[in-house]
């Protein structure tokens, strides 16, 4: 799946993905009143509401951009009935043949993230028959637990040719309050760093690891040193955009062969819309805003990449 | 809910907690047979068998009990059907009147974790409407992303009265990976226990906060220290039992107020009618097995308690 996913990027030219992070607040109001219309204002008609604007965000994108990041929290807090939003919206995405990463942050020990890794990313087994629970192609996993909780998904990622995204160090402003601690003069995230590296070895693509890394955009002094670091692993990075992170800001996440990182950005394209920049869309037009926004965000770090 | 919590352990005198943590491989062969009689060896075959074998350990074991912790993982793998069988165990849970704590270790950064928090936890928006799509009554939660992690789910807490444990010293072998690295002379975890503290010093019940945390049976001396940095923080011990963990190590992880510690048993308590000190109930009374080992663990609790 590293393999597909490198494929896509090349051929899109667009080290970028779509964060389908849907909040009830960023969906038209056409959209959400036809969802009500029909299924009341019920945890249903929230999902379908969703599901509506996710579709048709995807179907305007889906041939500019390798992969989708849905950040399942925003599906879940609308109990099974989001859920299911989630996973025909994964299920939409690989029909449109998008490399789908499940922003799923899990992370457990032993036989529970070995739950978590089939759910997700390999397959259940039932009496002598086999599912697929939520099949999406790459999930991001929390480190804290050390490797007994890494381990079982890096099994179920060599035998389903899946992959992960271990955070490392994320966008937010308080990620340092642990994250930066350092140990023997070192901070806790090139250990973890480290330990992605480490992790990736016995289950390289080509060029590439099944084992990646979250690092955001926020952060580019550090994503600087943790590229050298992890030299094989690819670079999820969060905090494009909305969360202020710069294409320029980028550079230093990409490998020389212009590989190694893809970037996303949820708020800045789902909701274009509500920008001023992309304003004269009009609400009815949103997912044209979110196509412009697509574009303008592969310009962006196209010409961050050409100067550097 | 922390009140809740330590009520019905004074009531119950039994500061244990059940883990429903069903494996296909724990479920006796009559029902399996049965549920995949009826749907197939379908996801919704197993999510059927979880249920049964579920109700059937609860029925036989809340009233000596205070709480269950369903450990969302291992109903998160068969997809959609098994996460309707969480919500049915957390449901039947609460009718039995039992504290129910989401063993979701889920975690990310604000709205994302606001949506997590208010998905288990609280309450969810649809137009005019409110929902409370899982409603746990506690959630554990993992630290790495810091405060902006942690903090959505204290405001949650706070308007609903539920609490959370976040995840401090695990009970896995490999915890001490990251969680013991010395920073500035101390191990990670005492940090991460000192912001726990920190974190529930403005949403406090009569004698405890809200902000909980997890510390392993496995680590002792380590459970001594915690102890004694979170104060007023109730401490979730996994680890019990199969783990290794015994009551006698587990005496450190309680207050002078004989509370503050809440012991987890899944595996030991859920399939103990696979265990040979059980085996005479043999197969099709395996709940009563389960009734049994729950009351040897209070026991073996309560006796080393005294004897502290």
């Amino acid at each position: 799946m590293i393999q597909k996913l490198i494929d896509k990027i090349q051929k899109t030219n667009a080290p970028i993905v779509v964060g389908l992070d849907p909040m009830l607040s960023y969906i038209p109001a056409q959209i959400q009143k036809k969802a009500f219309g029909e299924y009341g204002e019920t945890l249903k008609g929230a999902a379908e509401a969703i599901w509506q604007f996710n579709k048709e965000i995807i179907d305007k994108t889906y041939d500019l951009i390798p992969a989708v990041k849905p950040q399942i929290a925003m599906y879940e807090q609308f109990g099974i009935e989001g859920l299911m939003a989630f996973k025909k919206t994964v299920d939409y995405c690989k029909e449109k043949d998008l490399v789908v990463i499940g922003d799923v942050k899990r992370g457990d020990i032993g036989s529970t993230s070995a739950a978590y890794a089939v759910g997700h990313l390999g397959t259940v087994k039932v009496g002598e028959k086999e599912y697929a629970p939520f099949d999406e192609d790459f999930a991001t996993v929390n480190p804290y637990l050390g490797t007994d909780g890494i381990k079982p998904f890096v099994d179920v990622c060599k035998e389903h040719k899946k992959g992960i995204f271990v955070l490392v160090k994320t966008s937010n402003p308080s990620s340092g309050e642990f994250q930066d601690r350092l140990v023997d003069g070192r901070p806790l995230y090139e250990l973890v760093g480290e330990q992605v590296a480490k992790w990736g070895e016995d289950c390289m693509g080509e060029t590439y690891s099944y084992v990646g890394a979250v690092v955001g955009a926020t952060y580019p002094e550090q994503g600087k040193i943790l590229r050298k670091i992890m030299p094989k692993s690819f670079i999820l990075v969060p905090g494009y955009g909305a969360q202020g992170g710069k294409g320029a800001d980028l550079v230093h996440f990409f490998n020389e062969d212009g590989l190694g990182a893809i970037v996303n950005s949820s708020r800045g394209i789902i909701a274009a819309w509500k920008q001023e920049k992309y304003a004269g869309y009009g609400e009815a037009n949103f997912a044209e805003a979110s196509r412009a926004a697509v574009e303008d965000m592969i310009q962006d770090i196209s010409t961050a990449l050409q100067n550097r």
